[in-house]
């Protein structure tokens, strides 16, 4: 394990005021499983009629969580939830599949629930045997521990090459029933949709059933966290769960047409693009967070594969980190994005500065301003390829020396 | 300008004996276009008679010389090539357009022929404007002074961030008349089919009309330059251009099918093969060479892009930068590559070693071998996906700080 790296640049300014959610305890535990004097497992309880909802990775290798989650989700109903950091139990074969399954039948016991209520996450490294006997002894306690709140320190026992605890909340009207999201989320490295490589938990006390709560998750994924990367690497375990209690006193919501879902779907779409953000922020060696923007184009979907490949370049990724408004590059991979593109018509924007136009350099390009601009910890990138009217955004960070030094002894 | 990197320790010993190729006669020039103090324009002049194909960049947004070649092939003679290196004319607008045909029109001048036999390349930084009037001089003169040979020259005239000139040789046996190939190439950034970034000129005495020429030149670079990616970064101006000046005294070839063309097809692909491999091995920062084979597919073209999946993720190349066989990030790649994968019958191989099987460690792993293993510069990443009996190879290199260090400021 390298040493850990300092606090992202980039990092809030301080853990945000989660409130509790009616109807979920937390509680965190030190099971030993890689890390030392450190919380590595985070429990969660659901009181029971909690739905659930989930999006995974799209790796044809899933983890073995991520196989038991699926077939989980089936039943809709969730009474816990354990994660661990340290081991992703992945790609660990028949002995994976055993782990998960006596994890599961740990975690029931100790919750006093049926196994496929039992959700699973597992982070770290790949390809190790995960010793879930060491749950053993530690779940039967740690669920005597759980309470209400207690975010920050759930948003910790997750972290692996996080720098900072990830967490958002949003309250809603529901119909006049206030209700309450809260989510934590963990990276940093291997994060590229679909799903951006990373866990993310988002709870809440709305009382809605589990076929509209993952429409709304489905959804609210796609400008979030799908539209997130950070080095084009997609993990094996990448999951999204979305936990509702129903312990708000507001009629079920039972169907997508429900007119008192509009707000609730747009906060907890601020919700999940908040923590996508600070998995952005938290990038392996991020120094700017990077925001992408594609207008101009004739699609949503072409305006999306445009920014993914400028936000994937490695070129770009290192210019900005070198401060460099080296905006050939971003020309380079608009090209290379495999979407119509007619470089006459191309312009590219750094900030409110317009540094190439008409497929070619701005005459008013000012390179004093423009070096100013990219010694900046927000870098808004635009490209406007002149062809339309759609346009998307993804948020990457840049490619620093950092990045190579954490990744190429985290193993050791 | 970044100062120059040190020499790649995966640089061949010397630069290779290339023979002079009849008909070809060669010269490098001063033309002071970025660089002070060396070469920067390659001019070669052919005798009359001469064929010539090309393959180019597949990006949208192609360079003023790209479009330039693509337009002159239609002819398909050839009787000068002009390059320059410190300038891509890349994404110059009118400008970029002008600059071209003012070039082509001193070129054609200089080498008395008509401007559609000019073929031009430029590489370099994109986006500035390149002044082709520096060429007025400079042209006539480096015509003037054009001699058979000289092959290491002129691969040192068209480098950019290059650490080794680079260049191959074939001799083959064209149904009883020796023919020779010879050919340069540069890299070293930006590298990724189709085609790989780079710049290569290969000449032979051979004589072989265009279509024909072009059909093996098309086939030869699948398994060849579109075999190698360093960044995943695809140039504006990747240009290959085969010129063939039918100087041998052998009859004319005109068919595919002509029977002389077999061992002429396999020396052709050795020579593209070797100059592929060695913008590979100069890929900047590059420590480690590596071969990523794909066996046990269910067609070639899915063990393609499970290997490029592999040779372009973040994770796996910084972890062989890292000395460390981190398969776990191997399983990843194959995952993320959108074809079909069976987590339980993958096999991984580092060089002999197997390190995975049938979804997990190999119970035989052995830490101390592979981990000897991984301190070679030469290293063979073999994974079987037990599907079919299909395969595939690319080449690529590892991810390291100094990759990082030469594209953060190769600008400023």
């Amino acid at each position: 394990m390298a040493k850990p790296a300092p606090l992202s640049p980039l990092a809030p300014a301080r853990f945000p005021d989660l409130p509790p959610i009616a109807g979920v305890r937390l509680a965190t535990a030190e099971a030993g499983i890689r890390y030392k004097g450190r919380t590595d497992v985070l429990m969660a309880l659901f009181d029971p009629g909690t739905t659930v909802a989930g999006v995974f990775t799209r790796s044809k290798c899933p983890s073995a969580p991520v196989d038991w989650c699926r077939a989980a989700l089936k039943h809709g109903t969730a009474r816990t939830l354990v994660v661990n950091s340290g081991n992703a139990n992945a790609f660990t074969g028949l002995k994976g599949r055993q782990a998960v399954e006596l994890t599961a039948e740990i975690a029931a016991k100790a919750a006093g629930c049926r196994p496929e209520e039992v959700y699973l996450a597992s982070t770290g490294v790949i390809g190790e045997p995960l010793d879930a006997s060491k749950f053993a002894g530690v779940l039967d306690e740690t669920a005597g521990r759980a309470a209400p709140g207690a975010f920050e320190a759930a948003a910790q026992a997750i972290m692996t090459t996080d720098t900072f605890p990830k967490g958002a909340t949003a309250s809603v009207d529901l119909g006049g029933v206030p209700v309450t999201i809260a989510g934590i989320a963990k990276g940093a490295g291997m994060i590229m949709p679909d799903m951006a490589t990373m866990l993310s938990f988002v709870f809440t006390d709305a009382p809605i059933a589990a076929p509209v709560l993952q429409a709304l998750l489905s959804k609210g994924v796609v400008d979030s966290f799908n539209a997130v990367t950070v080095d084009s690497d997609t993990s094996t375990s990448d999951t999204l769960l979305l936990f509702a209690t129903g312990k708000a006193a507001a009629a079920p919501i039972t169907e997508l047409g429900d007119p008192r879902l509009k707000p609730f779907a747009r906060a907890l779409d601020a919700v999940l693009l908040d923590l996508a953000q600070q998995v952005a922020r938290d990038g392996e060696g991020a120094r700017k967070f990077v925001t992408v923007a594609v207008t101009g184009a004739t699609s949503k979907r072409a305006a999306r594969r445009v920014a993914m490949s400028i936000a994937n370049s490695p070129l770009v990724k290192t210019a900005i980190a070198g401060e460099d408004a080296n905006w050939g590059r971003v020309v380079m991979a608009v090209g290379k994005a495999g979407e119509r593109a007619e470089r006459d018509r191309l312009s590219i924007f750094f900030g409110d500065i317009r540094v190439a136009v008409e497929g070619a350099r701005d005459p008013a390009y000012d390179e004093a301003a423009t070096s100013a601009y990219m010694k900046g910890q927000e870098i808004l990138l635009r490209v406007d390829l002149g062809l339309g009217r759609a346009r998307d955004r993804v948020f990457t960070c840049d490619l620093t020396k950092e990045y190579v030094a954490i990744n190429g002894d985290y193993r050791s």
